[in-house]
């Protein structure tokens, strides 16, 4: 069975949060592990509506300096802080974040339980943040009115699964086995040869998610994102409003899909909605007539990637 | 009749916000104006869960720089901006306040929309910080982990009200009935005398509320808060724990009716919970046993004072 790859919206709202819509945060859980991709006000919150554990969450990623992109971040790091956290976290993120945090425990006198690696992120274009032993993380560039990256979560292929009826046949050595199942053919010292496509069943594709909080129509982005299963693409306004979309540096549901249809994308989760909308209907709908596997992206809900 | 004199619970609890509760923040009304004291995380959010107008909120004041008493404030000042609010705003707290504020703003590249006036707090001694027309706001120290002001907002007197009868007797001439309402006895220019006492009800007594957030239990607070009409007194801890109510310079329930009785208030608003207690009836019941008019303090609800 293959691990689960699932994303799980904490905040979808851009701006101020009304309708019961929260600040951008979600959670990405890749088997047993888990990542946090931005922190908007009252994240905390939500981590504890929806019942998830941040005892192995390892990770957070931070889009950008805009406050509902972050705001809860100096929160949850004090929470982990008064649960006497020990494991050490990794914060990655634009340049700023660590000084705004470091204000922040300077002021309170804090000295946290735990140790934090903030790493900075840049906009220039695509970057391996993460390299874990099950998934990698890259930062890419957005176009917004401050730095801002975009990011790129990506399974590593796993050991591939032997064909049973092979191995009733024939006692394979551990040598070859591991080789095989890491996708390599095998030689033995014997010269005994063990050629993967006979010993294996095919791997499994490997899965990616791309999340993509702030940005302006920009058809360049679908280099960084080509052919992932899931892209979450901000649809902050609808078409009447593309004016004030392309002033403020934000794209309309029709512009993000644009953009999942160019990149080829397996489905589209919309998000960071305007708080000018309360209905979203016309979101999907819009979205729709340009890409047909669409979905608004609901907080509290996991879509599996 | 008089004007509302009131304040609105946001948030009661300490720490880590559990069971359905929010970090500190709470809203006095005094006739048409509001005051914000305290801003922990999701403040904004508990405003509108409230229907909590803020379009005539002029002042906030913040007591110290634990996150769980402000953490709210920067997404409250980015909302009030994206709001296009244009009133100037002053913010009371302590030093490093400010920094905090501008360090986000810097790095977000935010021009506010409206003026931010910020006064440093100072925890030495009872200081005047607002003389407002209808009430005035004084600072004053607690004991706590880091530099902590309470508030004390009392009401300036009010005009008095004229003796019906006296009126319909003799018709009084307009500078008197000036000076008879502000208090004031008056000799008319032909030597007419109006006694205040005899053409005046008695003034209504000016009501006063204190906000103690975070202290040890410090006997020396009642001379700062003597006879206030409500006082909102911390009870991080329940008896048993009064120890590690100690270690952290907070109260327990106790210690807090001990400072309402020892300050003869009228009553006493218990909040700062820690979250170590999800049923707080045990927080009422040790209070009661020495000060009486204890009430627990609910989100949301709103006490008169």
């Amino acid at each position: 069975m293959r691990p689960e790859f699932e994303v799980t919206i904490l905040g979808n709202t851009s701006s101020i949060p009304v309708h019961g819509r929260n600040h951008s945060a979600q959670i990405v859980q890749i088997g047993q592990e888990l990542i946090l991709i931005d922190c908007g006000e009252a994240t905390q919150i939500q981590l504890r509506k929806f019942k998830i554990k941040t005892s192995k969450l390892d990770y957070i990623f931070i889009s950008h300096l805009h406050g509902d992109h972050y705001l809860g971040l100096v929160g949850l790091l004090s929470s982990f802080h008064l649960g006497k956290r020990s494991r050490p976290l990794t914060i990655y993120g634009p340049q700023g974040l660590d000084e705004i945090i470091t204000t922040h425990f300077r002021w309170s006198n804090t000295r946290l339980s735990y140790p934090i690696h903030f790493q900075e992120t840049k906009d220039d274009q695509l970057n391996l943040l993460l390299n874990h032993p099950k998934f990698m993380v890259y930062s890419f560039p957005l176009k917004h009115r401050l730095p801002t990256t975009g990011f790129l979560v990506r399974e590593k292929p796993r050991l591939r699964n032997l064909i049973k009826a092979k191995l009733e046949e024939q006692k394979l050595p551990l040598e070859a086995i591991q080789s095989l199942r890491q996708g390599m053919d095998h030689i033995g010292v014997d010269g005994s040869f063990y050629a993967v496509r006979e010993y294996c069943y095919p791997p499994d594709p490997v899965r990616a998610y791309a999340y993509c909080s702030d940005t302006i129509y920009w058809p360049d982005l679908k280099d960084y994102i080509q052919g992932v299963d899931l892209l979450y693409h901000e649809s902050t306004f609808l078409e009447p409003d593309k004016e004030r979309a392309s002033v403020t540096f934000h794209s309309t549901a029709s512009q993000a899909a644009e953009i999942a249809k160019m990149s080829k994308v397996k489905k589209l989760l919309l998000g960071h909605f305007s708080s000018r909308y309360k209905d979203l209907t016309g979101m999907k709908n819009e979205a729709e007539t340009i890409f047909q596997e669409v979905e608004l992206s609901e907080e509290g809900k996991t879509y599996s990637i």
